[in-house]
């Protein structure tokens, strides 16, 4: 297949962003067309704005003629109905199976997935049924209180952003469990939580698709010595033994049943997901039990279908109504043909706190590549710096450089229309509501200043050159409804199926990351020299100057 | 003032990296010289190793002579003498002055500032005092429990990463209080410690340079109205009215001790704060008070101290043997030529979670800026865009981009040498410092690797190009003795001043921030069309859209 670039639809790109490029979003607002009406697209309880990125209909025609010769339309039939499309590794990518009705069907290579997909929801729904009823005990007999989620990065960033958002979503069960994440392998917020908890009824969910990832190994391993030292031996309760600790204090989410007996994990506290799933598309599966902990199992069930309802969309709306389709392109022109290399993530909605942080891995990892499903290094770019933080509180920190600096940023802008009627109290309910239109008042003042610049504001007379704004900042707007279950599983889905959209446009595979796979590896060679006080003849200059210095303070 | 890219050394440096911007870090490293040894520096308990920036010693003399020609030596007294170095504000910016020891004098138009700093560390040293006694009462006379610090940006951001940084440094006290943090606008944080908290023993602390902070006034109204809802009036605690309630459950923290009063903060309960700290660097007062209820005062002056040590070197060391200089000019070398517009912030210590938001503050709302202080549009580029995350958490999510994308990307690692020798059990102890070895040979490695590439490791026979890596990615080391308050200081203030010589290179100011203004007014005239449903006309095509949207949806 002929690299995209050279294809004739990337080459009319190039010439028409020539042409429109150096137009201000203004004057293309200006020109009296109703670019709400042209540009916004509703699907799944989602509404997207495009109006305000910096393309005009003939431009949209052009992205999606180019999304034509890129197969895109061939390429989400093949990610949805199970074909191997994580080409270097050789297995489908169906995340999506996770989200399917019990009465769908999907048959790869021969087998029905759906029946298995279920069979391990009903094994959460258990074990959540049995937490929340206070049933699950520990050791020593008390029920359990505390669940540390151990996990991270794609068995961390999901269920952590999840829980956060839907924390309203708590049901009324007899013994409400509260969940804790340890992500970071240097032992800190597990320190943390050692210090706090009681042992007795601490219950550790040790979330790992490999079983290998060593962060996590490492947390693990110090919260079983903890459980084991504080819970058996002389001076505690008898009976209470190191194997009635394993099988009462954790339970195993992983694709590798061997390892997760190997370590010790009771097989019927295991939870198992699949090899077709990769780490930062897991949330829906086992991966997601601390999120069914807390809005429980009918609230997950929710969550799913409202990705289902994006993976329907996606897979039937024609190209240029479609929600992934339309958001990638955007993210397409203004990376590739307006030299656009950043890109801000700003949720107007406390509640979205981790949102940022889940899609820099999602975005990043998937598509941070630029080597070509055909072995071919890439000659545009792929992936933008991704980042972003609640929008109102970033319009306090770095809002300056989208007005007044000079890097070109592009934004999405994310809001709920309804918040807070349905708090009880009528006058704090009054007062939070005026917050959440204060919210919503900053958030359409803060994209629409990004887009005119000075001309958001009615002439005042002259002003310094230090408090002028150029705008042209392009923007997307994304209002949910409210902020549901149904609309957060929508919304993660119409992220992934972008991100899907944009790697199949530059030809890249986004379900691969051997980028992290070397690094790896020299972690475990540095640790021995640090440690073994030998072999630092081949390393270079500054590893060796970085180890003599770890040494000389002792903290080796 | 000649424009800085028009001076002869600009120009030099525009040749020397056409002569070497393609040569390869890795053959750098191969040239033989050591190279650690060649740029690392130390000072104020912090090692910065710059030798894995893509330059060479000549590399580094036209940046030297760059910042002579920019005037960076004089900036420098000029910043610490307390001149106007804010120009477009017309006044001092002298965070370092709250930093100075209590025997040293600083006269600013003819008024000696250190006795006022002082002062106000002796009345919060006092206000610290009584709520750690458990003397300080709420309005029914139970002592004060929990602390919520309403602010936003600068009288959030530093508080907040501080207090996580430095949590292991709790005092001994008699009556240890909580202290939460309450920033988003739309009342999240809020709302849920409004659930959960008991009134009876909750105080407020507002945080406010100028008191007029819509998102901080809005939570502090909500805070209030449920302060006073619950304790005043029929069926409470007779003699509790709601002057009592004002009296004993707020403070305030401020430039503008009038704005403090008409809200109703008492005067005894006012810390007053200066014109001339920007809220950015506001921490090290009355802003830090969060920070003193956590670390106790002594932690609060050991912080100071941290600072003041590398203000001094600032101050006193050459030009290139100083860290901001050389943290600056490394910064300045990778943006304005190399063209690197990203810059990765990845501290290995999760105690450091909120270093990153803090820096994307520091530096994007100080130096995110396009104008000069002549007033020219600048032609070169200012901050680039800043972001992070736990190193090791990031190794799992975006890493993949660092190491295999199409984006360069700059990287600054920060790890701490020694850690968890303290653990009282040996066995819990032997855990964590085996973590910590780990984190630091992972921080290690990755430099390395990004540094390298491929060439990190022995030949192992052909691989395929998806699993091959570029290396010559430049990063930064930092290395902290430990992480104490005296080395958080110290590496905040590095920080401070590097974003102040970059500014000073560039020709802007670093202490003002208009580019926020005309968002915060249109936000208002937006929330007026909201809620009044009238004054759509004069909207854009996009924002009309959205408001009716939102008067569909009900959420006005």
């Amino acid at each position: 297949m002929a690299k995209i670039d050279q294809t004739p639809a990337w080459q009319a790109l190039v010439a028409h962003a020539q042409q429109i490029g150096k137009q201000h979003l203004r004057d293309m607002f200006h020109s009296g067309e109703d670019r709400y009406r042209q540009f916004s697209r509703e699907a799944a309880g989602l509404r997207l704005d495009l109006s305000k990125q910096r393309w005009q209909s003939d431009t949209l025609e052009l992205l999606l003629e180019l999304a034509e010769q890129a197969g895109v339309p061939e390429a989400i039939q093949r990610l949805l109905s199970g074909e191997r499309v994580n080409i270097s590794e050789d297995r489908p990518a169906l995340h999506t199976a996770l989200r399917l009705p019990a009465d769908a069907s999907l048959v790869v290579d021969g087998e029905d997935l759906v029946p298995a997909v279920h069979a391990t929801l009903s094994h959460m729904d258990q074990m959540v049924e049995r937490l929340h009823a206070g049933q699950w005990r520990g050791a020593t007999g008390k029920s359990i209180c505390d669940v540390v989620n151990l996990g991270v990065g794609g068995s961390d960033l999901g269920p952590l952003m999840v829980t956060h958002a839907l924390s309203d979503f708590r049901p009324e069960v007899t013994h409400p469990v509260e969940v804790h994440f340890a992500s970071t392998m240097d032992g800190s917020q597990l320190a943390d939580y050692l210090a706090r908890f009681n042992p007795e009824t601490t219950l550790f969910v040790l979330s790992s698709k490999s079983f290998t990832t060593i962060d996590t190994l490492s947390n693990a391993n110090t919260a079983r010595d903890w459980l084991v030292n504080r819970l058996v031996g002389a001076g505690h309760q008898e009976g209470v033994d190191a194997e009635l600790v394993m099988h009462q204090h954790f339970i195993g989410v992983s694709a590798s049943p061997e390892k997760m007996n190997e370590w010790g994990i009771a097989e019927d506290h295991q939870l198992e997901f699949w090899e077709w799933v990769g780490g930062r598309y897991s949330l829906w599966g086992g991966i997601g039990l601390p999120i069914a902990l807390v809005i429980g199992m009918q609230g997950f069930r929710r969550l799913l279908a409202g990705a289902h309802s994006m993976d329907h969309h996606f897979q039937t709306a024609s190209m240029q109504d479609n929600l992934p389709v339309m958001l990638a392109l955007a993210g397409i022109w203004n990376n590739n043909f307006l030299d656009i290399r950043a890109h801000s993530i700003l949720p107007y909605d406390g509640r979205l706190e981790y949102f940022a942080a889940y899609l820099e891995q999602l975005e990043m990892e998937s598509n941070g590549k630029s080597v070509t499903n055909d072995g071919d290094s890439v000659d545009y770019s792929t992936c933008p710096v991704l980042w972003g933080q609640l929008g109102p509180n970033a319009q306090h920190a770095f809002y300056q450089l989208l007005h007044q600096g000079t890097q070109a940023v592009e934004c999405d802008f994310i809001a709920p229309l309804v918040r807070y009627d349905d708090v009880p109290d009528p006058a704090t309910r009054e007062h939070l509501m005026s917050q959440h239109r204060l919210t919503l008042a900053n958030c359409f003042a803060q994209s629409r200043v990004l887009m005119l610049g000075d001309d958001a504001i009615a002439d005042d007379g002259p002003r310094p050159e230090h408090k002028r704004y150029r705008g042209n900042q392009p923007s997307t707007t994304l209002l949910l409804e409210r902020l549901t279950p149904e609309t957060l599983g929508a919304l993660i889905a119409l992220y992934e199926h972008k991100v899907f959209v944009q790697a199949t446009i530059w030809g890249i595979n986004p379900f691969d990351q051997w980028g992290v796979e070397l690094g790896k590896k020299i972690a475990n060679e540095t640790r021995d020299i640090i440690e073994g006080r030998q072999g630092l003849d081949d390393m270079d200059a500054s590893t060796r100057g970085l180890i003599e210095a770890t040494w000389r303070a002792g903290g080796e």
